[in-house]
């Protein structure tokens, strides 16, 4: 059976040694985040997470969600129990506005515990995480009484939140949809249509859920511009808070999937169901994005947290397994075998997964201070700033996290050999897992398009200039610092071929767009591989400061180190690849007749 | 529900026009083959496999195989009449040693039958599959009585035969294994232990099983110089061919696997049953390796098919599903969407399974020539040729195809969007299925580490210094032809790439063996661009030949032209990378303590 032990140690050293936390002590919610304090939190939330979530992942996917014929959903064994439990320590409210209840804390901090939360169990963190973007999307563009009717039992968790965007003919263009909701004398909307993929549509571990639901009026135009945004309560809600009435929405099916059996993946049926207009009419698109970026990060952190999770056991495995002998000479000379870590391949397993892992911890947690930065900091300069770091970065951290977490996921089992097949190991379940977040909240392919369509060319290429600086100023200094001076020409030549690629794009997708579309991913990827070498030259140089400064836990720092150095020998070498296929451009790729395939 | 079209016409243009099989007419089995019959025995194949095979797919998937109290186990509905079918058209006697009952064509033939019957069920066609391997190993070894015995019905397809090595603690190091094979006063043994993962092991599809069984005699070393090979049928066969006592051995439990749920996947207990040494006693692991690169070709087929079929359903969804607009202006002006195969980033994933399915089914095709070749040419110089070639190709087939395989089956999937995640729409099964062949015959990292550890420097690297001259010749010849010019740069620069990686090699791993391990699944992959870029390039060849001799099919041979064209503007430019690895050697990747995972 799959172990997960929180590497709360790791996410201290960015907090405190590479993001240095410390030095936004003048924003709100950081000042009562102390070392001491972020050390206990996350502790205590490592152990939440190994303790009470994590022994319910297995028997979660073998067991699935049931469907009763009242349309009732019954979650695996033991979600109830963990999710209340998850509500009485108070653990979704982390980063609440304490204005609704919530502990204010920073969003940094509530990312390192999430975590924790989605390599221990996936499925189950599902029902949670799904309630904070719908109540950021609340926050954002409702009323101040829909507000604090809303929100308040979202941040305490004693309801959940979802997202209805999809439907069986629309997922992507959401032009297409057919919900409707008709206006009613009394200010609400009765809405009708059937929305599908609804991840935790419906379960029986809360009382009421918080359903955000995208439609069209009657007199709306039908396409993007005419959606509206509408919360529509499983059970009505009266003025006081009280539950009223049971609304016209119900699950009419779940779907059979190929993972991430424990969350309930919900056909939902809107029969006039009551709902109420969040925001301006016909603008409920921006809501909606509002949710879906928060959505997105939390994605790709499932894309780190699949990868550290079945990186552990593949490591744990690899000590134990004994099987052959090192090509260097026997490690194990009083064993009939060695244990495979001896063998480079296994290593290279491996280490591609721990240098991913660390190094998107970093970029992952670095994104969400950006978060915190671009809603608290003091000035709009410094608000802004951060605003296009996360804004560029979201959808590298949405499909580069993922693509890597599955490849990370499919390594680990594969350092299992027979065994990673079958299922009562357990670490099929990490890759069939890990597989949905490639596809859920926007595919990877749309996460591209939506890098190089959007987030590039947005206020005239801002955001990437201003990255661009960073990582430069950064190779320039590693280049004057003989101890990092190893870094500086794998992390050059990579920041080149983006440099490169980006050029490209300039001089040839304006006049025509599909050579955008056609490299997006390869840039992606490309853009990926930079901020990642990035972020492991802040730890490295974090590592060989706490070094210098004579830290107690040498191995830890010196360990940063060699997986850093590894980055740079063996991972960071793949952009010339990106460049050369962003270069390539799209005529190859588009020059068969579409009833050729 | 997924379809199935068998790509008879590609397979027919790469026997007929890449490899000229009808040049081969003096060799044994391919005069009876000339164009015509070969046509008609793949489109006959083809239809089989659609037609019979295929159906069965999805439901083998759902339902699995079921093992009773009794130690019986039953297969999928379907699968008993499907196979009942395949055995009396003949199809796995096709290129079976007459001498046998066989119909003794080319392996080449059956090799293009295969990849069908793959494509349509591949836990189904594992059944008749791994029959094939056993058979070469009886052929190989075997006295004459013992092949008179034993061969005939498993040629004609009445038993099949299975392979017997992996025990719960020995895997990869059959050192490590445990069961038994006592003498007996008549010539027998009686083998004792327990085997797993065995593919077939048990089922309800024929009268008998032949398993061949790895055991150590009692006075035998314990290592893998002390392994014997036995016949052990699961009924005694009686002098005469008629079925005797049932034997000592019989399927403990099935394993639930993550995906091949169509195929029993045994453990199986030996109580003392009766088994046949076959072979020199402690020389067990010669015939097995027959066996086993036999099965690793197949395995590598498995990847291809899984690609085409996956790949095949993909392309049909993208021209189907409508969704968002084309970024070059509208394609489907009336409809309120166009369909999703307008957009470049599904392109890119259907353009990269195609370039590698028509690339992988060439080099297939030629490397299963290799296997005719070896057998079959007229002088021992050209027979030792052409095992080389096999020889060296043979851990590229399977762990390159593999690789890209799972990657194309994971791309196809992604086409669908959601709904590729949901099991009813049969594209999850596809990955499902095809993550076993990156396993099994020996995991992709003990086929890279054949390859450089065993392939490259057998008899002084011959086999690779006559394929560098192939492809170099090659290359000389395309940058001498204006219409191939384009091929020359890019397969110059992988073949330059590959001698790099060699020569690194052979400087740094002799002296340090971790050096070649480290480096070797990016030496793997690097041959299997190249291999693939050879085989593009003849292809291209043919094709731009049949446009000047005025082909009837235009349309086919200017597709094939187009997408060689996208294999050297986009795929391989990858090979950098690799040899960077390569060349990056195994410090910084083994620079951890074992501990510190």
């Amino acid at each position: 059976m799959p172990t997960y032990k929180a590497p709360v140690k790791d996410s201290l050293f960015i907090l405190n040694e590479v993001l240095h936390l410390g030095q936004y002590a003048a924003l709100p919610g950081f000042a009562e985040i102390g070392a001491d304090t972020l050390a206990a939190v996350l502790e205590e939330g490592g152990r939440f997470a190994e303790e009470v979530i994590q022994p319910l992942n297995r028997t979660g996917d073998e067991q699935g969600c049931k469907r009763h014929p009242d349309g009732r959903v019954q979650t695996p064994d033991g979600f109830r129990d963990a999710y209340a439990k998850f509500v009485e320590a108070g653990w979704g409210g982390l980063a609440g506005d304490p204005a609704f209840g919530g502990q204010g804390l920073p969003h940094v901090v509530a990312t390192a515990f999430e975590e924790y939360m989605i390599a221990a169990n996936m499925a189950f963190t599902m029902y949670p995480m799904l309630t904070q973007g719908a109540i950021a999307a609340i926050r954002a563009v409702a009323s101040p009484e829909q507000q604090q009717l809303f929100i308040p039992p979202m941040v305490d968790g004693r309801w959940t939140g979802t997202m209805n965007l999809t439907e069986p003919h629309c997922g992507t263009d959401l032009g297409l949809l057919r919900t409707r909701a008709e206006p009613q004398a009394d200010g609400s909307y009765r809405l009708t249509g059937t929305k599908i993929f609804i991840s935790s549509g419906e379960h029986d571990l809360t009382e009421n859920i918080i359903h955000l639901v995208l439609a069209k009026l009657p007199d709306s135009p039908d396409s993007v511009k005419g959606i509206s945004l509408f919360i529509v309560p499983k059970v009505l809600v009266n003025p006081d808070g009280s539950l009223g009435a049971r609304n016209a929405v119900a699950c009419g099916s779940l779907e059979e999937k190929m993972g991430i059996h424990g969350n309930a993946t919900c056909v939902m049926n809107y029969d006039g169901a009551t709902g109420y207009l969040i925001g301006e009419r016909d603008k409920g698109l921006r809501a909606m994005f509002i949710m879906m970026n928060a959505a997105r990060l939390g994605v790709g952190i499932q894309g780190l947290a699949q990868s550290e999770v079945s990186y552990q056991n593949a490591a744990n495995y690899a000590r134990e397994r004994l099987q052959g002998r090192a090509l260097s000479g026997p490690k194990n000379a009083a064993g009939k075998a060695d244990p495979i870590i001896v063998h480079p391949d296994v290593r290279r397993m491996l280490m591609n997964a721990r240098a991913f892992n660390e190094g998107a911890r970093s970029l992952a947690l670095w994104g969400a201070l950006m978060v915190d930065l671009a809603e608290k900091s003091a000035t709009p300069e410094a608000r802004a700033a951060a605003e296009d770091q996360i804004g560029l970065l979201t959808p590298v951290i949405k499909g580069y996290f993922t693509d890597k977490g599955y490849e990370n996921a499919t390594n680990a089992q594969q350092c299992f050999g027979g065994h990673g097949y079958i299922r009562e190991w357990g670490m099929e379940q990490f890759v069939r897992d890990a597989r949905i977040a490639m596809i859920y909240e926007g595919t990877n392919g749309i996460q591209a398009l939506d890098l190089v369509g959007r987030k590039l060319p947005a206020n005239g290429g801002r955001a990437l200039r201003a990255y661009l600086q960073l990582v430069g100023a950064c190779i320039e200094e590693c280049a004057a610092d003989e101890q990092r001076e190893f870094i500086a020409a794998p992390l050059k030549r990579a920041l080149d071929d983006l440099q490169g690629a980006t050029g490209w794009l300039m001089r040839h997708a304006l006049m025509k767009p599909d050579n955008a579309a056609a490299g997006s991913m390869a840039y992606l990827h490309l853009l990926g591989l930079v901020a990642l070498g990035h972020q492991w030259a802040l730890m490295i140089k974090a590592a060989q400061t706490a070094l210098a400064n004579k830290a107690a836990d040498t191995a830890f720092y010196e360990n940063k180190i060699a997986v850093g150095r590894y980055y740079f020998s063996h991972v960071i070498c793949e952009t010339p690849a990106h460049r050369a296929r962003v270069e390539a451009g799209a005529d190859a790729m588009m020059a068969l007749a579409a009833e050729a395939f």
